[in-house]
């Protein structure tokens, strides 16, 4: 059995669309598209760097992708503009259920631990806004490794740091293309499916599939 | 001056939205939603796989894509309509003014070449349907070399095959993605922005901007 679990951050324990109600407030009628084309540029972004060889980290690639989705808008972006709306991705929500998963798993011995795509400054400030520090064992960004996922390089840094084979860590992820990464490496994986998502066509199927973090006590009983 | 020339296929020769027609002749109301999301997790699909290193050629990709959108759109995916909407990837409709521009730059004495993600099976059908072949001195996937754009070895297999360095070459496609990689690798880099195109904001510009692809002779004058 599992004794330790890595979780991605953005979109499984934190919201992403939690800025939709910024992008509204500051455009009308724009929120739901602004956030929606935000994160798929965000993502798109991450994958076409790292197969460039163009890293850069992932504050600037989703500055990059907030320019991309107001453009599209017709909002021409301005230094203020992105400045706010980027504050955000400091202080996003997290998912309902995060905060009772996180406690119950840890009261349970389970080691808890962040790997994600997300620079460590960005990593701290969403983690320390959302009082989760005392929680988590390690916040592990993909940063030093100057490569996103899905490449192994970013699942490897985390079987380095919590010094377990793959096969002994519990790989939690909302974001299909994350999952299918984490299995490929050799994670025992879990999707978490919420009530919208629809699993990625990779020839990779998660190991498990939930509908909420707070599903996984279960899966470890 | 560049005295040869590499197109992309797929959005930039033909035009990947002409499935929409028989998408919604088969699935009435949803042929845009369908051919969108296709081209969309097709993209997405390519680039995933080449960063986990679980490559499979671009017609397999191509397939796992309309599974998911088909999925997506509520439809169950069955044999008989998979096969006969990927039939219609081997007969694309060039963009109207492709056959024109092939024909002036080949009269220039232009070296013309196709340099795609497309298997070679695909490719040969959708070119010798269109009627291209005399006009093309190669046609270049990234087969051989099990890697997708916009990594470096799906560019440099085109300057290999070619035998000319990058930047006597103009690489030639309407995707930004595409567009961005064959800048980083040191091609002569031309956008086909067509009406609606935006660029990618991924730190590398496009050398040349134009409309059509009959917009390229005046680029070498």
């Amino acid at each position: 059995m599992a004794r330790a679990i890595a979780f991605d951050a953005y979109g499984t324990l934190f919201d992403v669309h939690s800025v939709r109600a910024l992008c509204e407030e500051m455009f009308p009628g724009k929120g739901a598209a602004l956030s929606q084309l935000w994160r798929l540029k965000q993502l798109e972004y991450t994958w076409l760097r790292s197969l460039m060889g163009r890293y850069e980290d992932f504050w600037a690639v989703t500055r990059d992708a907030l320019v991309y989705a107001l453009k599209n808008q017709g909002v021409t972006p301005v230094e203020a503009d992105l400045d706010r709306l980027m504050g955000e991705y400091l202080r996003l929500s997290p998912h309902a259920e995060a905060a009772e998963a996180l406690k119950r798993l840890k009261e349970m011995g389970i080691r808890l631990s962040i790997a994600s795509n997300g620079s460590p400054a960005m990593l701290d400030a969403v983690v320390s806004n959302a009082r989760f520090d005392t929680l988590l064992e390690a916040v592990i960004s993909v940063d030093p490794v100057r490569v996103f996922k899905p490449h192994d390089a970013a699942y490897k840094i985390v079987t380095d740091t919590l010094g377990l084979p793959a096969n002994e860590i519990l790989f939690v992820s909302s974001n299909g293309f994350d999952v299918a990464g984490a299995s490929h490496y050799g994670f025992e994986s879990v999707w978490i499916q919420r009530s919208t998502g629809q699993m990625e066509e990779l020839g990779v199927q998660p190991r498990h599939a939930i509908r909420f973090l707070t599903d996984i006590p279960a899966l470890l009983a």
